[in-house]
């Protein structure tokens, strides 16, 4: 097999002119990926571990308590392999890659010329960095959110690549309110004055004003009410009054800092063209488009497979994570995450997720 | 009495130099309404109904199938009263006013000049304007979200003015969440490029993106994800496709085309500078606030009030009217109303609406 990345360590690999579902070209593509353990020669200790919208492939710093020798991820039975996402903006090619064509003078970034991405898309590329490796089956692939519609397109598209999925916190297909919700992240970016209708790399500016408020929405739907209500309730900021005479954004209530400061972190690591091609990617979630409807499609699956979802989520509700559980073809097991946090909980309750990986990767170990 | 308007016709009432919490001052203020029915002499059958964030003072629209001969609002029986808040933009005072001092030449209108409100002001508005047309005390005061909020309000600064509080779909206070999903819209309308901090109105240009990106986000908080999903889906705009090659923000799937058009419509008939002000005081709404804590002031609350919450309401979850309702002093009654609608199900739902008005009424009138 190719020479892997050493352990921990970002390394690229090019996979060629890639064409997007909907017929576009990314010529010279490529994609970012981290390992942790030892794969066996047949990389039947494979696990490919699949990050969420704005994550990446650290799945040290987002699963870290899950990661390592003894751990539910425990690298020293399975070899962890974790991508950034094509679109994405941690190595892998997106709208802040330089596009091959260097002779555009106003940019040398792809910016509006990057093409739209399904979720079939960024596995496609996936699939694609893994046979550029050498491997071509591994034992599981999983991911919550972003990541677990990634895997569930893994099972529909390429059932043979894989033994078992892992599906936490996500849905069949993206519903009519994650579409609003997301759509109007999208807006607030594309309504930022630097923004440029995308070809803002060559400015010396980006749309973080747009970026941060996408991000202030997008965290009041992974975090629950409650949690956030038991942390911030009306408090105020320490030294500023929001129930003064005039309003001001700089006299702020204490969870409108803590989402400034969600915010304004996300503005700072991560790109906002990705951040618009990644949200698009998931408003066009759809395990059903082409193959006879939701249901039908769900139930062609026959990959293994292993669902969880958090009861507080608003964004990906319970019943959704139980519509799948009823209609796949070949349920391996259920599991809910119970929590304040919402959505995020997938993330967050290390302990449950330790539970329900061990739960899963049993399971799957387990299978004829 | 001081003369009515005419059944159904909206007129104004002056009430002086307004001056709010916070101690800022509204000189020449006016408060526009409505009335269907006939008072008492004593005004004991007076219903004061009490109209959401962009509503106004026709009741005979958002609540209509509730009002007239022999409906829950029965004009044979109550004289049914209802303002537009202070602050709005249907008839009284508010940012798009002329102000008083039209000596700045860019703007005659308030603008940026036009303090921030609290609930409390809002009610306070309202008690100065009954007290103008000589009503001193009224049989009830009743309305939903945050017309309920200043329902409940109303019950707590002054309990000798209404018999009974019918208080729908809101909470005792501004939740977490409610304050950061009503900051991020704030911020929409502020980063639009025509909001000039306020003093827009002499520009000959709105903030209409702004406001109809901040209308995008509140209506999926108004709505259940249930209902938009049974009625959108993932179904593409007719003739638009939003799974093409390239990202388009003409080409929609059919819940954006639904909420362009319900923001489109919002921003030809509203106010940006009423929208943030008004939200801004949902956002400072708490019944605790300078009363030693939530729960002691509910409990201070010797009103007689009716609660009711919406099962699939995620702005004012239904825990939050289960609180009320185990914290109010003087608890009249407690109903649910069942709906996949969510949060605007206290305006969509008529049937059972009736219903509950009726028992509250009932109830009302059945106090010694």
């Amino acid at each position: 097999m190719t020479h892997l990345a050493a352990e921990g360590a970002l390394d690229t690999v090019p996979i060629g002119t890639f064409t997007t579902e909907a017929g576009a070209t990314i010529p010279g593509a490529q994609i970012a990926y981290q390992r942790w353990g030892t794969p066996l020669p047949d990389h039947s200790n494979v696990l490919v571990v699949e990050h969420a919208l704005t994550g990446d492939s650290r799945v040290d710093q987002w699963w870290g308590e899950l990661l390592g020798p003894g751990r539910a991820l425990d690298t020293r039975r399975y070899c962890v392999i974790s991508t950034n996402v094509l679109g994405g903006c941690q190595g892998s090619t997106g709208p802040s890659s330089p596009h091959p064509d260097s002779s555009r003078p106003d940019s040398q970034a792809w910016g509006s010329r990057f093409p739209a991405l399904s979720i079939r898309d960024q596995v496609h590329a996936e699939r694609l960095f893994l046979r550029a490796l050498g491997i071509t089956r591994v034992h599981a692939v999983m991911g919550g959110s972003m990541g677990g519609a990634r895997t569930l397109e893994w099972a529909a598209l390429y059932p043979h690549a894989l033994r078992a999925a892992g599906v936490f916190a996500v849905s069949a297909r993206a519903s009519a309110w994650q579409i609003g919700i997301q759509s109007a992240q999208i807006a607030a970016v594309e309504n930022d004055p630097h923004w440029h209708g995308g070809d803002y790399y060559a400015t010396g500016q980006a749309p973080l004003g747009g970026l941060a408020t996408a991000r202030r929405i997008a965290h009041l739907t992974y975090r629950g009410e409650l949690e956030l209500d038991e942390r911030f309730g009306t408090s105020a900021q320490e030294g500023e009054n929001p129930c003064g005479a005039f309003r001001s954004p700089h006299q702020r209530f204490a969870v409108e800092s803590y989402l400034d400061y969600q915010a304004e972190k996300l503005a700072r690591r991560f790109d906002a063209g990705s951040y618009v091609t990644l949200t698009d990617a998931l408003n066009r979630h759809d395990i059903g488009r082409g193959r006879g409807g939701l249901n039908k499609a769900l139930a062609a699956i026959g990959t293994p497979t292993f669902v969880a979802g958090v009861d507080t989520d608003i964004l990906y509700p319970y019943h959704q994570q139980e519509h799948l559980s009823r209609n796949l073809g070949n349920l391996l097991g259920m599991a809910k995450i119970v929590s304040p946090v919402g959505h995020d909980a997938f993330l967050a309750e290390t302990r449950q997720m330790d539970r329900i990986i061990r739960s899963f990767l049993d399971r799957a170990a387990a299978l004829p």
